[in-house]
């Protein structure tokens, strides 16, 4: 069992439903090992300014399982390595304050360092772990995008999402005779887009993976209204890419208007309308895909990875990241773990899904 | 009780939830009595053609309360009176088609239509009802603008469905430290955007009704920053309107990129970033308010409106809508009805409870 | 305006979907005029053990819209008027210790109580007022049986957990053709049963209002089955009661059953079996339907309610309830609105509706 | 490719959530083959009489993927080999129609059978099939609790279902500081309670895996006490079993209490009322688990399956069983598939998960 141990938690990056659900993880079997486990606000800022450390008792996570956000807050400006100081004379220098962070951790006690984030906030983690600092880290990215772990937290409940927009959109898209793209989060593999896309039958996914030919598109659009089908759905990942130069026999005023609006899902909805003379109008999740509570898929494995955290400091481990590998949760080199992307395999069942069930996947 | 009637009904104009509950309606109270009910598929197109014309039975009906959309479709180019006829040369003439209406309608043994639609359908049906054909209107708009009734259906499932959104919404710009503004239905009446706006802890809501002034928008958002809010949720109704020349002040660049997005919300977005230096991003719910499955509270509501349709053809009447009067629902002549609209009341107690919270309506 | 007041607040009695909401909107319309908000927890138990007094700020109450339960707690045995005291002995004496409440009041400097409960804590609340504590109450039935006000908090998202229930149990009732009895909330009042029941396309629907003859109901399953519809849904209010002695032919072994099981759906699907000879099965829905978070209408209903509160405080009103008299929120006196029930009127649209749909009320 | 084949599917047993949308994989991939393919409704029923027999098309499966139950019906006396078969005296007689069944099948010019079932249903296909008749079986348990497949479709369902009551139920049994024995589905694994358990933050889980303590239950309780938490939530699979002969210490009216209501939530209650004098309360969520939309991890798994159902057809298999092996569907033979359960291995990660958030297993 070891001696009772006194650790500090933090989450870094953008949002993820299911992050307070393994911050409850981590605090509750701490708890039940007789250990302290405190919260770093907004990223590293607890580990400069103690004002926000706080001390994370079980009560004080007992109801957040399914509370949507961090309790901790993250910050966009939370990178140790350079971090924004203030001058007296108003400006804003960047400095290293990585040292002050290892200095500060080892003052106040704490035996480790339990990181919830992205692949930037790994790999701060991973040059926290050089400088001394014990490190357990938790993967955090929906666009379930990462290589070492079969899954990732948030994915589920951003498929969730994105699958119930496009439940609603096909009425409104049928009653109105239109073609709808949506424009779902994937910037580097097209996860969310495709088992969406699938699950909320849309006749069209465009995914980074595959390279798409508009006039694919548009063929299996006219398809679709010959055998009386007046609408489409086009499910489109952020990262979707068109094949060869085809895109750019948009006019310059189209492209204008895409780099305004800042995606694809426009450009590709300014084609078809050209191409096929149907009405196409875009809908931009964005936001809405990292936001509210997990679902139930989501809060079991964050609760599962912050346990598992917990469970690897108990075994003295230091430098890895919990990562899913069914039915168990292993321990992976954080080193070995960051920047590996885990694309959509070409092969794979879902795809062979949607191609069996004639979704159109661009090529 | 009179003799057996032989009834048809349709939707005309966009999607709104509660559509095929209030069919349903139509279609069980009517076979209670004994009555047959047709269906008339996409608007009108079902007595140009009766092959788009369908007998709706009970069973046909009976798990539809909860589905989405229209089961007999919708039509935009459904109207009778400006109706697209292809020539021979292949070019299309726009005629009044209105005359074949009715005679396939006496020709087809109908007694009386049922038409739910928006202010336009209802103006339809009262040119027909002219013409002789004996109407009852079901009013239908999900932005709840209309003088005649109390609340119409599908205004509640939009609330629901904004608020959900901008639940999701908090997390993420609380994490990121964003303005987020919101844009809602609602092009001449705040119903969504107020009530989604007050029940989702919006900072900011600003409705057509009250012409805002962005200095005050801005005002607010600076202030919860003092206060520690370092993010904040802007409700905007899609009819939302400056205050005099205010937001001329912008650049002609931004009046542009206005344009190509179409919406007050980027305008505002745009302001906010400017005179705050806060990141403000936009999120257009669109399409995501029409779609999906009533809430409870709807499916009731239309329930009540297809079966006081039913009753109020029983009893002899036509040339009128129905339209909820709590407790009751009651008959009101279409003719009153079409085109008066239900404006926010600036002393409504929503209104008192958004300003007593501290919401700022941006004046 | 008036001088700055010090507010207490608690909430009595069983849960409802809302609360947490009613709160917010107290402190929030109480911090904008500079008032302070104290909790009191656990009924009036903070109001003997200040220990159990808690201030509450605008941070804490913001994000708790949606949070179901209460986040004062409740008490079963909260009484000030018959106290549970331990006696040195270890026995327990009841006392009447509602002039120590008035004290504690005074000397804390609060200037009024707003009591958030149902009839029992109402009664409470005006009889404190009798002892000179100014009061504001905020009615709490989720069975929407209260006459003074048109709706209450808690029962759109009653019935709604109720239809979402009602839904699932059709395809099972289908899949195994049998009779489905779901028991409901409603001890006096049948509005849960009734909205439910329609929202959810129950076959029949037995309400308090109604007594039901049981071979009514199984003429309607056996009518059914004639239509080739092999299964049947009941919905049954807690409080529905059998016509004269019909259900008395039971045999004293069912009886037993019945008192066992504690409800009046067990009786009714032993007779139903015995009489059709269908499979029949009992869901007792019990206490689900006060928990979860409130749906969009509650929400917004009980943000009205708890700001009415504070706008009728600083009017200088006491001794009064705030009820929905739409579209306005008004104040009735207390006195006059507790223990005057709100049947569901015989002859009202919703009974008509269901009438008109076919559904059997058990007439 | 081969030739285009005749395929015919039916559904048997209980309702899982997933059935429409596995039909709907089987018809589209199917169709995208240029095959046809016929439902046979009401188990076998459609082989032993055409009227049953529906031809399916694209069209009428586009829209179910979200609907709860199955567009084909299931029969609880579907058996082809007990067949009843009235007598011209009235009276019942069990045959095996199986022959029949085949002959049919060949006369009709059906190329394969997809038979999607429980247990039961794959042992009556592997009958079939060793009469002839070229068979691919889906497996459904809503209990996920077949060792041949990972996972199960209407499993993620059933436990979101079943941790959305629980976390319904939390807020109830704070305010009333009661004990809450949930009882949920899982005769003889306990997979749903395990995961519902852990993801709504039960105190203590009871799983048939694991014979449990009444003494351990009850200290957990009494311990929860000590710390400030007056309520406590237990969820017990249907199949739990206590250890020795400790709950045979209550006395004989209890005993037929339990009998009565069925079930051991019951049993365990009281128990659990006598020894800590806590109030106790039973909620059975019974048939709510097996309604309802499936969850979108449901939809794509289910699409997945009868996706993959046809593609083995293309191969030329037969006697196969579909099976999640992730990342890929394999087909596995139905003969080694059936009967052989997967019981929750006692060292699997939630397992350790729970006893590490410090939830009592009842050991």
């Amino acid at each position: 069992m070891g001696k009772p141990k006194k650790i500090v938690i933090n989450t870094g990056g953008g949002d993820a439903p299911g992050l307070n659900a393994v911050i409850r993880g981590v605090v509750l079997a701490a708890h039940e090992k007789g250990w302290e486990t405190w919260g770093c606000k907004y990223g590293y800022r607890g580990l400069h300014n103690t004002e926000f450390l706080v001390k994370l008792t079980p009560e004080m996570v007992w109801h957040i399982t399914d509370m949507g956000g961090t309790i901790l807050g993250t910050a966009n400006r939370g990178n140790p390595f350079e971090y924004p100081v203030k001058q007296p004379d108003g400006s804003v220098k960047v400095i290293d304050a990585s040292d002050e962070i290892v200095v500060n951790f080892k003052k106040l006690g704490f035996d480790a360092l339990i990181a919830i984030g992205g692949d930037g906030s790994l790999r701060l983690a991973q040059k926290l772990l050089k400088k001394g600092i014990p490190v357990i880290g938790v993967p955090k990215t929906i666009d379930n995008d990462l290589s070492a772990t079969v899954m990732t937290f948030g994915f589920d409940t951003a498929v969730s999402t994105a699958t119930d927009a496009i439940d609603k959109l096909h009425t409104t898209a049928r009653s109105h005779e239109r073609v709808m793209v949506v424009e779902v989060m994937g910037r580097y593999a097209g996860w969310i887009a495709l088992n969406a896309g699938v699950s909320g039958s849309a006749d069209v996914i465009l995914l980074p993976e595959i390279p798409f030919d508009i006039e694919k598109v548009c063929a299996k659009i006219r398809g679709l209204e010959k055998q009386g089908q007046t609408y489409a759905i086009v499910v489109v990942a952020e990262g979707a890419k068109p094949l060869g130069g085809e895109m750019a026999t948009l006019g310059p005023k189209d492209i204008d208007r895409e780099v305004r609006l800042g995606g694809i899902a426009q450009r590709i909805a300014t084609a078809i309308e050209q191409k096929t003379g149907k009405e196409t109008r875009v809908m931009v999740l964005g936001h809405l895909q990292r936001g509210g509570a997990p679902t139930t898929f989501d809060r079991l494995l964050s609760l599962r990875f912050g346990s598992a955290a917990v469970r690897f400091l108990e075994e003295g481990k230091s430098g890895v990241m919990v990562a899913l590998a069914p039915p168990t949760v292993k321990a992976v080199p954080i080193e070995e773990a960051i920047g590996k992307m885990k694309a959509v395999p070409l092969d794979c069942d879902t795809i062979l899904t949607a191609r069996s069930l004639g979704i159109c996947l661009g090529d």
